[in-house]
């Protein structure tokens, strides 16, 4: 396993020193427990919106703590969901009298210890959880995983709950984008857990892995490696037929790497998946094509798409002012 | 070899259409031949800059297209210069009467290509060379290369150019910008590029490579692979006897990835770097860390660090609007 760290041990912890250093002007870290929290001042009675969940996919969650988006994030050990203590200290800093929306990706240990946590809080609060990713059928066992639309739905919500919307109104919103949003994953290779060594599984030098998830899972189905515009259609299809935008429908199309494919790649997937959805009638009002929500060293790339509105749009729109996600401020 | 693709031959004009497509609102590209310029209006008079060099770096150049930076970059074919018509097209499309500055990164090519468009040029104009790789000796046959430290010298002289900074000014606050900046970079592993098809070079499981290019090219010594806190003192060890900065010394410390890094891993280089400075008495001012200056899909980072004062601060600070870097706008 070739990485630049010191120990395993202690990769986390000197990652978040390096990152609250780096974003001084934007967040500021906790430790003992481990929280990201915003600096800019918030409104009396606006809803504070925290994520979390394990570390490995950065710059998922802490990337979206700032003006418009997330107040706090709680980042767990590589590839774990933080614990309890985190989410309630981090609810304990930026609860501001609005009460607290969780942000949860679908993964059995996030939404326990988000579940936890809830029951110990005072203030009120509620939970949203995404899982976005159609490389599953909808009625799988423990529901869909959450995927790389989850920084669609805190950028949007952010953006509500800066602009006043109360607590109902913010879940609401959540589980609505949710429901709108349809994610899908391949991989060229497997990303490698530190503490493991290895890679978590292997392919062939002529294959790839379509539908993984974000953690090493395995795909749905191992393939031969085909060209870019297959590989496109592949998902676009898994994609259609769940959210099903349909001709003149404004879609939010997001290319996302999984951490070690170059940008080149992401915009060359980028052309084809909108090739594929303006030869449909749909239309592309925003797109987003970067790392986004990684998958430590893995090669590969997901697609997003969300079905957008006017009201959508707006908040899309809304300023922005986090280490990986700004403009308008 | 693993990628995204159709071919290798139509990867640089698809990934250009994607670039095009997902930025429409701040740049536009042109082809035959290839440049990308600038949406934004140019007031007339102001100097234009231009820069460009082989595609496989993404988002050096295309992503730093746009208010405040530059006005126009050529891509190359992967790790090869453009070509002069691509330059004198670019300067066709964007001079607005102020003359053209072209930021050239100190490769033989692209010095080559760059000087020829010039001879051609009827409207003001003038060179600067990024040379900022420390790897190399000073006194190195053809000079250092130009490595991660350009999208400093690009971000800087962009905002001198937008306030208005004449010809001459742009040329000399350029230069001195190039030689207060020094950059290293170690990877641990190779990059393969498409047309090869397999890793430019061979690292052992238990390798590093230390100086490497941003081309494949070998550094100047492979060395076992060591602690984090190891590698940044080496890296800075060279930026240290180069630039030298001194107590109290104002510095933009930079670690870029070279395109398969996990950001994980480049903030937890960056807290080292930052220690190492801060240690001894440098005093950090400003921060950038991400993949900005890759090398196709190689596994490795650069440390960057420019001499700062007032006045590069404020040009800093300045806002900008590109794909890749945004603020104050």
């Amino acid at each position: 396993m070739k990485k630049f760290l010191n120990t395993t041990e202690s990769l986390l912890d000197e990652s978040l020193l390096g990152f609250a250093k780096a974003h001084a002007d934007i967040i500021c870290l906790n430790t003992h427990p481990n929280y990201i929290k915003r600096l800019a001042p918030t409104k009396p009675g606006k809803v504070a919106l925290i994520s979390g969940g394990g570390a490995g996919h950065e710059p998922l969650h802490s990337g979206f703590v700032g003006f418009g988006m997330l107040d706090a994030a709680c980042p767990g050990q590589i590839f774990t969901s933080p614990t309890p203590d985190q989410m309630m200290a981090a609810t304990d800093a930026v609860e501001s009298g609005g009460g607290v929306l969780f942000i949860v990706k679908n993964y059995a240990g996030d939404v326990m210890n988000f579940e936890m946590a809830s029951e110990f809080l005072s203030c009120p609060n509620a939970s949203i959880l995404v899982c976005d990713d159609v490389a599953l059928p909808k009625n799988h066992s423990t529901g869909r995983r959450g995927v790389s639309g989850t920084l669609i739905v805190e950028k949007i919500v952010g953006a509500a709950a800066e602009a006043g919307a109360d607590l109902a109104t913010c879940k609401a919103l959540g589980e609505r984008v949710i429901n709108q949003t349809a994610s899908m994953g391949v991989a060229l290779n497997s990303c490698t857990v530190p503490t493991l060594g290895k890679p978590t599984f292997e392919l062939k030098e002529t294959e790839m892995e379509m539908g993984v998830g974000i953690h090493g899972e395995r795909g749905h189905q191992t393939l031969p490696l085909s060209t870019a515009t297959e590989i496109v259609a592949q998902i676009a299809q898994f994609i259609d037929d769940d959210i099903k935008p349909q001709k003149d429908q404004s879609i939010l199309l997001h290319v996302n790497g999984l951490g070690a494919t170059p940008l080149m790649e992401l915009y060359l997937i980028y052309d084809l998946a909108a090739q594929y959805w303006e030869s449909r009638g749909v239309k592309i009002v925003r797109s987003l094509v970067g790392n986004f929500t990684t998958s430590l060293d893995m090669a590969g790339c997901s697609i997003t798409v969300t079905l957008m509105d006017d009201e959508l749009i707006k908040l899309w729109d809304a300023p922005v002012h986090t280490a990986a996600l700004r403009w308008g401020c």
